[in-house]
């Protein structure tokens, strides 16, 4: 049970998302967006951190600069919001909290958004980003590949399209609450999660991959072949849908042979690693994610 | 005439923002908040500045802090949004120009905002704040008061309030585009202005005084005894509707004997500081107001 003494406020932000929701049920694309850039008033501003913006072939990112940054890592990170919401900018803080904990650079990549680009274009922006990074000198087995709910799907979908097209993987993958069931398949707590309910994660799904199978290995990893795939660090609250996708994703890389790491945040909901630094369940993922990270990177 | 090469980042936001008031006249302060949240998109991320969150005393702020700060001078800045939109997080670019041109930390209050609490809540907020600088140990002839639009009329209304209250002032103040015409008697680009017409920004200053006197000193420093004010610089942009209030400004200033520099930006919007990085006469007024405080601070 959660402690009744915590006032989670991503929950209370949650609420209020789906009080707007259910108050508008024909909630534009564009209010919607607008509505969910406020993701980062639930964390708090990360110290010792600064910002550049970058331009890579067209597509805007997002460096967050820890002092004393490792240059020879970096995380390569892909926002959430399925695919439709979210930016560089809703996800600065929760990323530069990574990259201090790391102590590497991370960089935030606006990859193109559904429904305006059908998936998988935002797979190949991450792509486009990943060797990018390898041109500016970084060895793959030294990149994290990170993200947090469809940003996570991506951050595991890179592997699978880097690894089809023949190219060498990053060194980790670092996941919070992940999409990897966006059927609906596996959900578990469909009272609990105040935000992923079914409904919401099928909807977002079929706007980014129109007819696209949902099965597909670029849609959902977990149909992906994962032998010699790299450690993959997931995490998710206890409270939510989705973490039965991704006990399912948990056993099929086990059964593969990967090195995979489950974290459960008890009680928390979606991507509860959004209210760092006002959460200790938060500061906890981020703080041993990073750690684990940073193992891996050697 | 504005440069036909230059496509203006602001202006391009500004008519978007428009288009979408006109959509929904009925638009509801939440939509128009999220909507104006993103205005720090014109802008780039300043290099070499992190940032850090801060209570003061229930109120929130966000401290923007260069490399290398001075640690004996700080700005105090209060976000425009005509009272009722913006925030610390909409502004933090800006600031973040502003605090690395200086060399010195900005604050960046989240003030209460209209309609919710009514004029002078914001000005009142604004003292806790500055009294607030003076107990952390800085001297208040060696504090900027800052803003832009609603946010320049509170950095100019602190003084005003401060002075009322027999409580030191301080050193310079730094405005671009404030509000200084909500009864819109002095408006000069009708026109060319395409966020600020005179209907909005009467709108808007009705939100937040209600029946106060909008001639009242605390809404209008203009009205104000200016006799012993700070050094005031005001920049506003060339194509803008309070042009002619903010000149109004000046004249009074000026017969008052108070140092006042005036820069208006040629054919730009409201607050055109606001494409920083993206537009040159925003880095050229950052710059030069930056230049300006600095020297005034001894």
């Amino acid at each position: 049970m959660m402690s009744t003494e915590f006032a989670d406020p991503l929950r209370t932000l949650y609420l209020d998302w789906v009080a707007r929701m259910q108050a508008d049920p024909e909630m534009s694309v564009q209010i919607m967006r607008d509505m969910q850039e406020g993701r980062h008033t639930v964390a708090t501003e990360p110290k010792g951190v600064s910002y550049e913006s970058v331009d890579i072939d067209g597509l805007s990112a997002v460096w967050s600069i820890p002092a004393d940054a490792d240059p020879t890592t970096v995380v390569l990170y892909f926002h959430g919001g399925g695919f439709v919401t979210g930016s560089a900018h809703s996800h600065r803080k929760m990323a530069g909290h990574l990259a201090r904990e790391i102590g590497s650079r991370v960089l935030l990549v606006d990859y193109r958004r559904a429904p305006e680009h059908a998936y998988p274009a935002q797979v190949d922006d991450g792509v486009t980003a990943f060797r990018w990074l390898i041109d500016q000198g970084f060895a793959p087995n030294r990149i994290v590949s990170a993200g947090d709910s469809a940003g996570g799907t991506l951050a595991l979908a890179l592997v699978v399209s880097l690894r089809t097209r023949g190219l060498p993987t990053p060194g980790a993958v670092v996941t919070f609450s992940p999409g990897l069931d966006w059927d609906g398949e596996w959900m578990v707590n469909e009272e609990n999660d105040i935000l992923a309910s079914k409904a919401i994660i099928v909807a977002m799904g079929s706007l980014a991959f129109g007819d696209r199978n949902t099965k597909d290995p670029l849609c959902n990893p977990t149909y992906a072949d994962l032998v010699g795939f790299p450690p993959v660090y997931l995490s998710a609250g206890g409270h939510e849908n989705l973490l039965g996708g991704i006990r399912k994703f948990v056993e099929a890389a086990d059964a593969a042979g990967v090195e995979v790491t489950l974290d459960v945040a008890p009680s928390r909901q979606h991507v509860h690693t959004f209210a760092v630094g006002n959460d200790p369940e938060a500061d906890r993922t981020i703080t041993e994610s990073a750690a684990w990270a940073r193992e891996r990177l050697g």
